[in-house]
C-alpha cells in the first residue's frame, strides 16, 4: 500500500471557479497507483470545493449567481464585517459546499464522470493564493 | 490491507431520493472487511447523495420541496437553459448536497447511526440510470 | 499500515457550534501516524459537521442566523412535524452541511488551516448527546 501527498498552490482572481482538474489528475497519474482513494482538501474557510459541469461555462455563471444571491452582500445582515463584506458570505458559501472531496481511483484513473469537472470555488473579491493538500492512498 | 472497487447502476424515475443503503451495505458485507472506510461516488453533477431520516417518508417530502423551492424551476432565471428547465436547478441542487461520502466500517459494519439511510438524491425529471462508484480499504 | 476507530460522545445543550477540533487532534497524536487520512463521521441526521472559521465568534452567530433563515420553524410549512418543529429543519440544515469530513494527516499533523476549526453543529433545541466515529488510516 502507497500513499502519498502533494500540495497545490492555486492563485485566484476575486470570486468564481477555477478548474483544477487537470493539476491534480497530473499529479495522480505520477503516482502509479492502479486501484485507491484520492482526497483533496482546501485549507481554507473562504473558498471552497465543488465538483461541477465541465462543458457548458453558463453552469458556472449561474452557480456563481445562485450563491451571490443566497448569501447576499449586503450592509448591516452580518454581525461579523471587520474582514470587509464579502468576508461573511464567503462563509456562509464555504458552509454550503465543500471543503474536502474524496475520489476513487479505479484502473489508474479519478473514477470523475464524463461532465464532471474539479473546481476550486473562490468566495472572496481579492486575489488570493489557496493551499489545497493531495493526499494518496492506493496500490 | 485490502482494496475493492465495485459499481451500482442505478435507475431512477424522476426526481426523488432513492435508498441504496442496502445495496451498498449487501456489496460491504461480502468484502469481509472488519475495520475500513467505505467511498460512495455519484459520478454525475445532476444527481447527488444524501444521508438522511430512514423512518418518516414525510422527511424525503419535505426535503425534496425544499431543494424545489431554493432553486426552483422558472423561465428566465438561468442564463444555461439549453437543457431543459430542470437541468440548471439540478446542477445547484447537486452543489448543495454531496456527490462523495465516505462512512467507516467498525466490526464489519457501517457506521451508519440508527436513522441514517443513504439516498441517491436524483434531480432531473427524465428518468436516468446513475453510476455510483463505491471503493472500499481495510483490513 | 495502521487503522484505529474511536468514538466521541459529544454533549450538546442546543443548537449551536461546539469545536470538536481539540478532541479530535488530542486521540490522532496518540496514534503515532506521520502520513493518512482521518475520517469524521456524524451518525445523526439533526445534527452535522462544519469546519469553519475559529477565530471571530461572530462567524457563528451569523452561520447559526444563516441556516434559521434558509430553513425556518415555521408552523405548517413541513409535512412532517411529529418531532416538533425544530426538527424538520434540523433535517435540512444538515443535509445542506455534512454527516462525513476527511481530514489528510502530513508530518503527524491534520492539515487544517490556520483558521479552520472542526465543529460539531447541533440543529434540535433540546440537549442532546451525538455519537461522533473518528476512522484514521495511514502509517
Amino acid at each position: 500500500m502507497h500513499q502519498a501527498i502533494h500540495h497545490l498552490s492555486i492563485p485566484t482572481r476575486g470570486k468564481g471557479l477555477i478548474e483544477i482538474t487537470e493539476a491534480v489528475r497530473s499529479w495522480v497519474s505520477g503516482q502509479k497507483v492502479s486501484t485507491g482513494l484520492l482526497t483533496v482538501f482546501c485549507r481554507h474557510t473562504s473558498a471552497s470545493l465543488l465538483i461541477q459541469e465541465n462543458a457548458d461555462p453558463d453552469v458556472r455563471v449561474d452557480l456563481s449567481a445562485f450563491f451571490e444571491q443566497i448569501a447576499p452582500e449586503k450592509a448591516g445582515r452580518y454581525v461579523h464585517d471587520a474582514e470587509g463584506p464579502d468576508d461573511m458570505p464567503a462563509h456562509i458559501r464555504t458552509a454550503l459546499t465543500q471543503v474536502q472531496l474524496s475520489i476513487p481511483i479505479e484502473a489508474g484513473q479519478l473514477v470523475l464522470g464524463t461532465w464532471q469537472g474539479l473546481y476550486l470555488f473562490e468566495h472572496r473579491s481579492q486575489p488570493n493564493r489557496r493551499d489545497i493538500v493531495l493526499h494518496l492512498i492506493g496500490a
